[in-house]
């Protein structure tokens, strides 16, 4: 039975990332409120939020910290220009921010979304190059499977065809070197030893185009959007020497993966690099509003700080840049994660979450692996374990494996056939117990179905 | 003196359109709170806000419905992936702006600024004649002095040099026609009477290019970074039907337009069409958060809807679109417009600002026209009134204006040498005449000056 708000949206809602089609069958599950790691819908169903609703609520849902400090700021000040203008929220952000990441990232950028604040990094490295006499420099390198936000620009880096292949006549001509696969890895290395043999794809690219590349851009250690494939710091420490050797900028594309989730507080840390760009959004605002920084070097801003008349100043800007509500949020989210010294509290349930799912899904037969970096945690499922052969993806085992957990509460939103978790921090080892049994109880329901089906 | 707090942000935060070697001698004001039309510095100094903070506050600063129905979500529930699942605050504000846009105008996209509500409709736009067998249209028409935001695909259709000819190398290439410029009209015609002979700069472009061209993207009714450069709703009805001859979509970008600022509630509306896209930001939250909208016709939306092995799904999502907060705050912001019948309530006022402004300043010598369009009213300041020749932009008189304007408590921000009026819609006559009046001290004071200098 759909309900009468059901039928509402479906008027007039075109949603993103869906087929429209499949809500005909499936329409949108209405959500009335929202409280710690669950969401309850217009029936009063309950469903645990294993995916913190896109990666980007860090501390539950309706914070009582945070939405009161949004409260708050909004009967001060909501908005203003950030153009000549300036207020606390945002100027105490953005030092705690330079305070936070790498060394060496000191100045801080605002956009809207992951998406902006790509373009942002793209725009900023090719201009840099442009007014140091490097106008060649013009080209981005990245990765395959790599994923890095929509607008043309972010999608033109990006390496997921599913998101880019029908646009590509209107794309920048990117330079894509294979990326690391520890899955599938082509030289049989294991990920804990591996001495990253497959930086050399990098490599050969760089010698071939460094002249006309500008930057490399990557998500550090979890190429998330490609189904959570994971890779050990070590490769991030050889491709900040390659950045070096050939002169191109590195982007760190940390929107996903910052502010925690893979254990700390900023993957880059864990290779001990700074990046000239890094980007971040989603857990910024702890899961309540767009917004993104591009945090760079002194040596970056040096290159646009001159007198007016040489018109080398960066313009981009987005009409809520800077936004004062945000920017209070993004404020107190940095000041839950250090009252309650989250960095270190995430430690003891990751290696609970870890020991139990790798217990509950590395054996089963469709299971390729399970993997974990820091709070997320993946399950490829694999149509032959002995091969790693895929499901085709036209079977939509994922999705399939969805529908049936949302039935029994969770929200899993596989990608393909990859099912992850990247819950928010608050859960309870209780609460992790949970979700990794229905989504144990959801997989076995499908795998039991489609035995008897074949 | 710089303040504290002046001297914390010039230490991080890198300002949007700012070469930020301004700062130095004309350091960022630290706003503190705001109320109506006001804001107030950290001294407690008081700025009339005549910009809307970047032409996005409608209902002032920190309003009391507004803020209390955001405060009211935040505690209920800040945000929910928008696939899939769905919320009320979201099916209402569907609902709602399908209502009140031009009729077939039915689907609503979501995305979180202006930016990447325009690079959604270029992406559908080009899809759609991908699916519909016409690969071969995938460039876009704009016109000259356009603006249409700053990712790259936006920054593709943008005719504004300042924003983008140094990145050319990164940018589509957009069939440019040369837009109406009233002020200085080519063909000697005035507004009130005019047959758009320079339609035919676009006609032109189309019967050359017609089948690689995917949409005309347009700002109805304004120019707004160029300039505030106005045009009559009859080059919008001509344009109209351009588009239905030579078979390309329309997209009418009404982010700085839209939300009442020419007098109705959309541009569109003035020239009785339907776009086939329109592009909403800004005002739809009345300046409090960022968020956007696309609305497409059903025609087009049927166009992707098929059975999902297809592929012909639209794949593009931020991780906050559709987010409550914004969702919320534009429900709220659309019962005041309804409850406080804003759009007549500002006949009155948009009718005594045209005439108290010019009065004020279109006899003198270094105007060159007072120009209004609803709510929108542009001075333009030229070298030579007779021949209009436009003062170097290299002697920044507008900037110049905007310091003393500050001084006075008025913030005005330019245009190069173009000022404008575009206040929030609670400013009352007595608030209007002194924002006039400020503004002529302000350029009163700048030329006695210069004329001194000179």
């Amino acid at each position: 039975m759909i309900s009468n708000l059901q039928k509402r949206d479906l008027a007039h809602v075109w949603h993103p990332c869906s087929q429209m089609k499949d809500y005909e069958e499936f329409p949108p599950i209405v959500i009335k409120t929202g409280k710690g790691i669950y969401l309850y819908d217009e029936n009063g169903k309950q469903y645990i939020d294993a995916v913190s609703s896109w990666w980007v609520n860090l501390f539950g849902h309706a914070n009582e910290r945070i939405s009161s400090a949004l409260s708050q700021q909004a009967f001060q000040l909501e908005h203003v220009i950030f153009a000549n203008f300036t207020h606390e929220p945002g100027i105490l952000l953005a030092e705690k921010l330079a305070a936070l990441t790498p060394e060496g990232l000191t100045k801080v950028f605002f956009a809207d979304n992951g998406s902006s604040a790509i373009e942002v990094a793209l725009k900023m490295s090719f201009q840099y190059h442009a007014q140091k006499n490097k106008p060649n420099k013009k080209r981005f390198l990245a990765l395959t499977d790599a994923y890095h936000g929509e607008t043309l620009g972010a999608l033109s880096v990006g390496g997921v065809g599913l998101y880019n292949e029908v646009f590509q006549p209107l794309l920048l001509d990117t330079v894509r070197a294979q990326g690391p696969d520890c899955f599938r890895c082509p030289f049989s290395e294991r990920p804990e030893s591996c001495s990253t043999p497959c930086i050399s794809f990098i490599e050969e690219k760089l010698k071939q185009h460094h002249e006309e590349i500008s930057a490399i851009i990557i998500e550090p250690l979890i190429q998330a959007a490609a189904g959570m494939k994971m890779y050990p710091p070590a490769y991030l420490k050889n491709l900040k020497e390659l950045c070096l050797k050939y002169d191109v900028h590195l982007i760190a594309d940390e929107v996903a993966v910052g502010f925690g989730r893979t254990g700390t507080m900023f993957a880059c840390e864990q290779a001990g690099i700074t990046p000239d760009f890094m980007c971040l959004s989603k857990g910024l605002t702890g899961g309540y509003l767009p917004m993104s920084v591009v945090l760079t070097t002194d040596e970056v801003y040096q290159a646009f700080y001159d007198d007016y008349e040489t018109m080398k100043a960066f313009l981009h800007s987005h009409s809520y840049t800077g936004n004062p509500l945000a920017c209070r949020v993004a404020l107190e989210v940095l000041r839950v994660f250090e009252d309650e010294q989250y960095i270190k509290v995430n430690q003891e349930k990751s290696a609970y979450m870890r020991e139990l799912a790798f217990q509950t899904f590395s054996h089963l037969p469709y299971v390729g692996e399970y993997r974990q970096t820091g709070m997320v945690g993946a399950i490829e499922l694999v149509k032959d374990k002995a091969t790693k052969e895929p499901f085709p993806s036209k079977e939509r085992v994922g999705y399939k494996i969805y529908q049936i957990a949302l039935e029994k509460g969770l929200l899993l939103r596989p990608l393909g056939n990859i099912l992850y978790f990247m819950p928010p921090y608050v859960i309870t080892k209780e609460e992790i117990k949970t979700m990794v049994d229905l989504t144990n109880e959801a997989v076995q329901e499908y795998f039991s179905k489609a035995v008897v089906e074949n």
